[in-house]
């Protein structure tokens, strides 16, 4: 492959996500290994605005693929949202020699990116980006998966486990909030994994009455003394719905809020895998002159997208799931 | 050893805590190992009451060594805090011929167990009592340790563990409620563990500018760019505690609430084998006729304690473990 | 959806792995949510030679999909291979009504059940057989994915984790065996994970020189200090390896071989919510009279084969994971 | 405190144990927090021969408590052991003008230090040392505690627990052979917190008949299908073990041998805190002046003692663990 990339950007932008850093290492170890030089910028765009960055070798890297955050820094920034702040950017771009940069997070930092390299173009200069997706709440439309999902996941269904434990014993009832303003990809999930009662997403109307209190019903004619509701963070406040369930059907729940626990830990094997995968394939990607792509996992495979498609795609709702969870709760074998 | 005891009850009352099934197991195994009946009473003192019970054989506690919880459900009975109730109970005692109690759980537990034992020798007939210390907040003024403390600490660690990644990523604070309403081991504990910037405990009072925004600024002038408060829940609410540090350092906070995800989890190893000893000493107590005890752990070793004496003792705070704390933070070198 | 389904079996059969119980209560609670009822064959196939069975209802599966193992226990049949075995096992399904069985466990399994059903046919009645792909190993031809195998996965990466804190302390080469007598799906996918230094698979012949013993040597070159190298059983002995590193490279490796802990743990959140689905989908396809049928995973989607199709299809092994393990192994850029 | 002492070097030695690293940042904080400076010796006393060593600041030692092996690197040195070799590291002493040194690890380690203190006052120079107990094994006979212990238990029974899910799947028996070549404290110790049918160690003598045989067989009629045999390296290979299994009672076992899992892997709460408290009474100690010192638990409190008088002590072996294990086995009531 005839490569004219000499000298690459790696980042990762936005929320962070476990797994953030086997993708950077992916990028750098790919580019290392082809020869190509690779430049850390840290704190998200920022780095590239305040010329904020370290050079990286295979080393630099190392010991880092079990580590949960992202050894480069994360933020979100202001500043890069408009033309003088991109310019800053682009300028040190120039400075470093960079023909492209891997943007690792969410869509925001990728419309970032996309924002970049045309603001470069348009200035007759050019500027290569790839993105690798990564929350954990899975909810960017172009990517069946984002690395921090699975880890987000079993931390969540981890820590309910334990709940469950003491939930049981008192014979109790538990309200869980997970991570997902605008997505149930992770409720929805973990409310199979841990055979809730009730999950409650945004993507859904809430009926309180059929949904909530029902369940529980039919769960305790059925035998059941516990109860478990997860709720997304967007589909409503665990504490409301815990008052809810007290006035209305008559208990006293417990209610957790999971909080940012689910953004940390050391990566699962999933994610690991996932994101050296995604990282190898951005540097690939960037290599063969193929500039402004996703790397996004389509049907089991990782593939590169046009970024600005990529983008504008809208990945729909997995529905059936909640109709698996629905079969699989304990009702004593009532229809629904 | 010449043993009169035939049948034996156990129960555990008030919050569980990871280990009460290990108890259990050693009570129930110990018990048919030396020719001793045991029945399980269901729900703490509620199952004496109710005449809610299982008959026990070895077989009846297998593989829950290894689980949270307790396989005979407890709750705090209301009940049996007035000598009607107690009298009910004693019926009961009566029926099953129950020559001893084994009651693991806390403070209140033991109290409602000399109470039974009394009321007995008030009506002329006898029931020994034998108390096991299980609470997770480790707040019991006759022994050193309690069943459960070691898991919750552990919970605790890994779930800040978690937060730590991405507390460091984004260079933020975090300040973390754990649980300790009236002491403050669990929260002190676990600060050391973690490294914590600053620990807030009920057993000393707060010097809000010296103790929290003074400790976050020097850990800043050392270069540290993320901060970890551990409070006790006994020492504040976490989130009042956020705000104060918002307005008073002039950075934002994440606030979490480990809640009850710290009373659940499989027990490790040094809460399952505590269990293990006390539930034994426990029924070997019972058979030597030595009645209305507390098996205790003392300067590292498991001790039989005279119920009523061991319920007027109180538990120094180990102030010095603060000291320790404080000389562990990161404040570069400035003597506090 | 008309549905002459009144009764149907299932069974786990062939080696275990975690989330067989969450597939196991996917089935109960499906088939008992739709008016199916359903018994629980213990032992595998055994089971049905030897009428070892128990009745199942909603509540006899709660509180184990976050189970290792099978609730159902599980063995292989000598005596079903021969067709007296199946005999016997065919008069149980006449004696119980069983119009349908859901055979959890491998292509052994699937293969029983093809042969089970054909022999009703023969016979002049009728069985239908929905497989469910279940084997820590991955090596099923038809399913992309199986249940257990992100479990196992992730046992061994915690494995080797800790191990790597070790063998960093004294820099040391580690090299550690893992499940897979005839399938490297486990080694490659774990060696990306831990970033292994060399990973050994029965799929691609093991060149010792260059892909051992230049590998440590480049990693030396490259600043590294101590190595990880993966085995797939099937590769090779981790033993003879360790021996022949000691050899070659002049360095004295420890051993590790992870065995059965691999095939043991609670179920990650993939592995419970792929058994859910898929056992899910099990009961409505054997419901709509669709029989011999495999529940597979396809390009991330889940689907039914046919089950004569579905036993002569191969898996072709993603080697292309082996050139991303090799440029993200750490050479200091020395091109490979 | 009037302190004489201006500045310090720490070091590891002999095996890893998780909590190194926690004891190390104790020093570290603590002599800084007092105005003394640290110097870091690496890998072990060959760090003082060959002038392998790194200056210490409060943030060298961030990021570090919760992380297993040691930051310091560790190695047993054969130079050492000779007066040659001690000369050499007494002049990197003097060199760096070092007051005194904290020495983590076992007897070895200690043993080095004393002969190396010895060796300087008859040079006419001084150098005070102080140890800090640190081994997985816990068999340091001044001491009732060592860090690492609690890590290396906790490590055990998780992947024992593992084990039992697929051998009680498969109704088999398992042997696990822990770490422990001359000292039985985590085989026991791990045996009860695990529900062992039957525990080998070094201190007791193996009468396989009455010892493995008879107790499998008890398990088995008082019905349990599964067995856990556990046995301490210095009690037996565990594959002979097996073998004797095999052959003696009829059934086919199935072997682990844990290995370094052991010495790796987070410390739990317990060996960080105690890590801490000991780390930061090593630097107290040096400070006043007292100097040849080993930092201990002793009943439950962290002590120092007299480095040559601590060699010399023994630990009683605690045999009375032995008949609560044996007490604990399901054995239907059959007295032992």
């Amino acid at each position: 492959m005839e490569n004219k990339v000499k000298r690459i950007g790696v980042l990762t932008s936005g929320g962070d996500a476990p797994g953030m850093n086997a993708a950077v290492r992916a990028v750098v170890r790919t580019a290392v290994s082809h020869g190509v030089q690779c430049v850390g910028i840290r704190r998200g765009w920022n780095g590239l605005i305040n010329s904020d960055f370290v050079q990286l070798n295979g080393s630099s890297v190392s010991h880092i693929i079990n580590k949960g955050g992202t050894m480069l820094y994360t933020a979100r920034s202001m500043e890069f949202m408009n033309p003088e702040g991109r310019a800053k950017a682009l300028n040190t771009c120039k400075l470093l020699g960079l023909d492209g940069i891997v943007a690792i997070g969410g869509d925001g930092t990728f419309r970032g990116a996309l924002a970049l390299s045309r603001q470069a173009a348009e200035a007759g200069s050019h500027i290569s980006v790839v993105g690798i997706p990564a929350t954990i709440d899975n909810d960017i439309g172009c990517s069946h998966y984002t690395i921090g999902f699975d880890t987000a996941c079993n931390t969540a269904i981890e820590c309910i486990d334990k709940l469950r434990d003491t939930m049981q014993s008192h014979e109790r009832c538990s309200v869980v909030e997970v991570m997902g303003r605008h997505a149930g990809y992770l409720a929805l999930y973990v409310g199979i994994a841990v055979g809730a009662t009730a999950v409650l997403i945004p993507e859904r109307e809430v009926d309180f009455q059929e949904d909530v209190v029902e369940k529980i019903r039919r769960a305790r004619l059925a035998g059941s003394t516990h109860y478990m509701v997860v709720v997304a963070e967007g589909a409503g406040s665990a504490f409301d719905i815990g008052k809810r369930i007290h006035d209305e059907v008559g208990i006293d729940p417990r209610v957790t809020v999971l909080g940012h626990i689910q953004r940390g830990g050391s990566p699962t094997a999933r994610d690991r895998e996932t994101a050296s995968r995604m990282g190898y394939e951005a540097v690939l990607t960037l290599m063969s002159n193929r500039g402004n792509r996703i790397i996004a996992t389509r049907d089991g495979r990782i593939v590169d997208l046009d970024m600005e498609e990529a983008l504008a795609m809208t990945k729909q709702f997995q529905m059936d799931r909640y109709q698996v969870l629905e079969a699989l709760t304990n009702n004593g074998g009532l229809m629904l």
